[in-house]
């Protein structure tokens, strides 16, 4: 008789097999339920249109703590609670105007203040305009020419750039007003931070010197059409001046909330798995990409887990992060209550680069952490998703990894991303049904995976 | 003396690793310029806005093949020429009516005919309606219930599908009218082959018997808004009628082109290359990413070889192929003229899947083929093609497996494309730049490798 037995590898092998296709399954189920009952598109439509901008300590943003506590409730979270936070309170006000002058000509520019930016005086200020093309040009011009001007940062959005042009731009964004304020500049205009070419400007948080040494000037952005425009004229003609006006202000911090809705852990409750976006969003359009996809899709992964009758381990957090565009207190909050209350985050989730067609989850964590999850890689193909490269997660999650969590971010195809992002066309119309869902059940598989699993 | 040796797969290795560098600086230089000095945008702009709607056939049609050959030249061809084929020639006519009529009561649907359908008699025809949700149910209900009846294919694009749900669906729109004519339906009316929730119709070519012995009867598209309220009020209802009004008719063929863009191999020019996409389109809109996008990036990557001064060894073909849409006249003709000439095409790939961020190439080929072109893949995944799985070209390069040439076809996110596919909303708009630049790149740096290395 001969002697039947399998080895040990492939007795492994079989037994990862059978475990990869009934997690399939699984992934296949919640695919299923997101595509066909998902509520994550008619929830995103509902904050766009009902709600709309939501920018920290305005109405609107205490309306989404209210709308998306009661959407985590209807999703079937067991408890939601809120967590008080401080936040920024600024306000645009009245809107902008930034006119170009030469000679005895006008011209108005499309354009809006920075975020976060001082406003001018009540009347306005007008100054000649200087242009410097980025941060060298700039320093080599130095005092003297640049003392009592307006400077325009003219820096594109680099075209060569696949990945990582707004990395690379937005430091003028940031760091401009206060590079050309060190230089006795009295404002600063900059080129919007987008690939795209057209008339729609784009704000953003600009940063000024933290410790009160360098004089707080006014910042705004015009439209990258505007920008190719003032560049001809300024080499067309010796003396151009910006006046600008700008109504904005910084009023006393108000109080927000994180908003949490939470599935506890069956088996072990005291693993924390997060998964978010954040609900504040910049005041020009609807924060439909930056990132009412992000939170809608979070609330859709509780929904599909529940709706599809997985009984997690672990204790599962959608939160629903505050005031990720101007300082992240809400980020700060929940990561300072976690580490309070010694909670035991293992694995965390964001969406916040634009609910376009993922492909990929950008991953951190050590290298077994990251050959586990990319170990489960073919059950996301099927979705879309192709890579899991190394990678952090988002402003929101990334305070959880000094507490050990392994944190990971959804990576969609970025290209029409900026081309919204913080302009009057951040609205749901931009969004595709499917592309949303799938960024959900990308997000809804990973949980399951890692509450089946560990990490 | 220690012997110094390199052992030969290490030196194997080094020579790869060698390679792919310089390709790797090869193909950035292509991107860099597709970028930066890329045409493909502006010439779909002319395409889209200045000839627009280009059905076989037609005016514009005859306009786009001398347009492109102009663009070929520009882009620096050496030689453009014409390949005449005899095409279809299929209009529309005037606007389309078809309006449901219940008791007193009437509303009018948001309809166009299919593709190739023939009209209704002058004055329209009228008749029950009757909804079937597929093959089956037709089957069922048989000649009783459906003889002299109009027949409502109300299949959806299965939302589970993330890939396939069109080819799924497409069988209703290609079948439909031949399957419910057999039963004796007097005419057809199908929901439009799209997962997005609107009030645009879609057309596309329906199918009828070639050999004459199943009546033609007129079919049309409705919307999905239009559908799911014709299947509610159908619900309720038991007498519903629609009332159809369809001018198009199937005119003489015509004498039409595809248009050749060539340069000359420089060390094997018997070898063939073939970049292509159609330069018909339906007649509903701008035909922007159907197939707009397939010949502007086809005729741009004849412009980033040339003006990134790659010298090519083997001989490059960029094809606008005709009347992909409705009969595929032009892709048999390229493949006929191939063969009597005795060509020898070595690889050809084909840009018609929309013209948004591809993610994956697909190929066919022998496994060695196949094996080498995945070989290149990490020369791709910095412009985001992640995967290179097995596949077939499409409708205009599939020809060309017969005489032996390896196929190979963009796989885009599709997510997007079949909201625009055939409708209304077909146009420049929904097309984004980089995405439109970043298809280019791919197909570029595949013709750069093919001709380097062969196949």
């Amino acid at each position: 008789m001969r002697k039947c037995f399998i080895s040990f590898p492939i007795l492994f092998i079989t037994i990862c097999s059978f475990a990869q296709q009934e997690d399939s399954i699984i992934v296949r189920r919640l695919a299923d339920d997101i595509f066909k009952n998902g509520k994550a598109y008619d929830n995103l439509h509902y904050l766009c249109k009902n709600i709309g901008a939501r920018l920290s300590g305005s109405a609107n943003a205490q309306k989404a703590v209210e709308t998306t506590a009661r959407m985590l409730k209807e999703a079937g979270a067991d408890t939601v609670y809120f967590q008080p936070c401080m936040v920024p309170h600024w306000v645009r006000g009245e809107k902008e105007q930034g006119i170009i002058q030469w000679g005895s000509n006008k011209k108005s520019l499309h354009v809006c203040a920075l975020g976060m930016s001082i406003g001018t005086a009540k009347n306005g200020i007008s100054a000649e305009i200087i242009e410097v093309a980025n941060f060298d040009e700039l320093k080599n011009a130095g005092t003297d020419k640049i003392k009592g001007k307006i400077v325009f940062f003219n820096y594109p959005m680099r075209p060569e750039l696949v990945l990582g042009g707004y990395s690379d731009a937005v430091r003028y964004r940031r760091e401009g007003p206060l590079e050309a304020a060190k230089l006795g500049a009295v404002a600063v205009m900059i080129r919007s931070v987008t690939h795209a070419l057209d008339y729609n400007p784009h704000t953003g948080a600009t940063e000024y010197d933290t410790i009160g040494v360098v004089k707080k000037i006014p910042a705004m952005a015009c439209s990258t059409k505007d920008a190719e425009w003032l560049h001809q004229l300024l080499q067309k003609e010796k003396k151009v001046s910006l006046f600008m006006k700008m109504f904005c202000e910084q009023l006393p911090d108000v109080q927000s909330y994180n908003v949490v809705g939470e599935i506890k852990g069956s088996q072990i409750p005291v693993d924390i798995i997060t998964v978010g976006g954040h609900l504040d969003s910049w005041d020009l359009a609807e924060g439909a990409h930056d990132d009412g996809t992000g939170v809608m899709q979070s609330v859709e992964v509780l929904r599909a887990l529940k709706a599809s009758g997985i009984k997690l381990k672990r204790t599962l957090h959608v939160v629903m992060f505050m005031n990720e565009e101007n300082d992240a207190r809400g980020a700060d909050k929940y990561e300072e209550l976690a580490a309070k209350n010694k909670e035991h985050h293992i694995f965390a989730i964001e969406s916040d680069a634009g609910g376009f067609g993922v492909q990929a989850i950008e991953i951190a964590g050590t290298i077994a952490q990251k050959l586990k999850l990319r170990s489960w890689l073919p059950l996301f193909k099927p979705y879309g998703v192709y890579d899991m490269p190394d990678g952090g997660g988002g402003t929101d999650i990334e305070p959880l990894k000094k507490i050990g969590a392994v944190v990971s971010e959804l990576d969609p195809n970025s290209q029409r991303y900026f081309d919204h992002h913080h302009s009057p066309i951040d609205i749901f119309e931009a969004v595709n049904k499917r592309e949303l869902e799938l960024g959900a059940i990308s997000m809804a598989a990973i949980v399951y995976l890692v509450d089946k699993y560990g990490l």
